[in-house]
């Protein structure tokens, strides 16, 4: 299987990168494509001596920044390791396509490159966030700042297609994210998605409140992107805030290090569980081939457990499912 | 000063209301008018030995639950024990309100009896939150779901008005909740607020993602209701996951359990950080009276420390400076 990253995605571009494809290919058993500036890849990997075997380099010398607006990617179509990263998968030359850079940039080249699955109302940025017992899928993670209801129940579909197919888990629960539980709560959006998605055939549970997600009570939480992304971002900062606090107990005194040390068992798998280079990247979802968002801090860890997810999404034909339930949707509903 | 205090809301009233009112008086030197069923406040404050000194009741035997619609208020005014304490607040009878009722129910009946301010398009419900540094106000945590951009720029004023002359903040620093700092981010709505709130006489310093504001980065910060009550819920359930998970570290074993000890220090100056019964309730912002909302989980110290916030609500004149820069601001608009 061919695995397509983009070399210069993220802030530690092209080391990290070039390190997690490394460990993949030698945990996983896939082939790299890599796309992005060769002479400095190889440069690159030379210096930190990384073996590019079963890499291919495509050379792609631009990059988008994280500043860029979306808008730039198509001007720079030619060039950019992430586009070119793109439309190599478009052209299927390989399965899956996996970049840490800008995120507006890839949804807005996905969308036009990789082009939407037929039927898929907007394709959604679905980042797994950590629970107290596990993972669960935000989707929308804020690909799409306005939607409509069949949007969210939309979302819903895809997100519990990627979590039965690509995590494992049966009839996953899906949520809408609202400000209570009842259904008569939320603005008009969360009463008429609430509406529809009772209808649907998968394990809708009803409204979550955010206070209960990371108890780990569902396992897809639906939301427009504005409302998703704060969430995402909420989480980082306050895991952020907290880790820093707890450390800060800890390295108050020689007394306290000396407890720290007591209780590192405990705290490494604590930090594990917050660890999001743990669980790969965030998929997009309702594109006709996989892609995946990393971190844009992507360290080696998070590029090759983010390449694993991408190998799971091929061998599962996680969207292939995807593009027949959502024609068996627009059937039942013509 | 009289603060008028409903004495049946809350998961653990009256007992807890009637334990913090005492500490209150003790501690503040003012007076407290409860509110509810008189016989059973008597025969808990003598079961628990409680002097009702300085304390006037005045009789209200229904209790509004936390289940109960927010309209149903209105059918019962008369007899419920918030809707007599915002009652006696409307006559003057008191300086101040508080109620740890049911959330809906209080910003329905407030709005009804107690008023808006002229020229206040909504009240909103202003939940302070702790930071790493200190805390900070959001604005509004619930009250309306859908705002309109003029709703956002007028929170941001109260907002800042109270963080000044309650919490004594020179030149609050107030931000609008968007999912990135440019200004061209976000929704129409985040899009026309800023433009509006540019224009204010407040100290208004732009965008502020979620990821930052644990951090101590702005005084208010300004979303509408629905995005505002996600946000102080995901704060809620993340801390307290956070710190369930802090304490099983601890719980593990003997060893880890003689290691907490020697944190025992760092880690309750922790916990105090994180707790809402130190910071007082949320105040309803656009009233003619200072009306408080404390936690529906409030113990006696929350309850003594709202008081004390409703207290300085009143010296502090929050509601009269309100009141002249929404008239000063309508004036210029005129």
């Amino acid at each position: 299987m061919k695995i397509i990253v983009d070399a210069f995605g993220g802030d530690k571009a092209p080391l990290e990168a070039l390190k997690g494809c490394r460990l993949a290919i030698d945990a996983y058993g896939v082939e790299i494509i890599l796309t992005g500036d060769k002479e400095e890849i190889i440069k690159v990997a030379k210096e930190n001596q990384i073996s590019l075997d079963k890499m291919e380099i495509l050379h792609a010398p631009d990059v988008i920044s994280m500043h860029d607006e979306p808008g730039e990617i198509m001007k720079s179509l030619s060039n950019c390791s992430m586009a070119v990263g793109m439309k190599l998968l478009s052209e299927k030359k390989g399965e899956a396509f996996l970049s840490a850079g800008n995120t507006g940039a890839l949804l807005f080249g996905a969308t036009f490159i990789i082009k939407r699955i037929k039927g898929v109302k907007r394709p959604a940025l679905a980042p797994l966030l950590p629970t107290d017992t596990g993972l669960y899928m935000l989707i929308d993670g804020g690909a799409n700042l306005d939607c409509r209801p069949e949007m969210l129940s939309q979302f819903g579909l895809m997100g519990s297609i990627y979590m039965e197919k690509v995590e494992g888990i049966n009839k996953p629960r899906v949520a809408l994210v609202n400000i209570g539980e009842e259904k008569t709560k939320g603005t008009q959006l969360q009463l008429d998605a609430y509406e529809l998605m009772q209808k649907t055939s998968y394990n809708f549970i009803g409204n979550i409140e955010p206070r209960y997600i990371s108890d780990g009570n569902c396992d897809v939480a639906v939301a427009d992107g504005f409302t998703g992304n704060v969430i995402l971002k909420l989480s980082e900062g306050l895991a952020m805030t907290f880790y820093k606090n707890i450390k800060g107990i800890f390295l108050r005194s020689i007394i306290s290090k000396f407890a720290a040390l007591l209780l590192m068992p405990g705290l490494k798998a604590f930090k594990k569980k917050l660890d999001y280079t743990e669980y790969g990247g965030a998929p997009l979802l309702g594109l006709t081939m996989p892609v995946i968002k990393a971190h844009g801090s992507s360290n080696a860890n998070a590029f090759k457990n983010a390449i694993r997810q991408a190998k799971k999404c091929v061998e599962s034909q996680m969207v292939d499912t995807i593009s027949q339930q959502i024609s068996m949707q627009r059937i039942k509903d013509e």
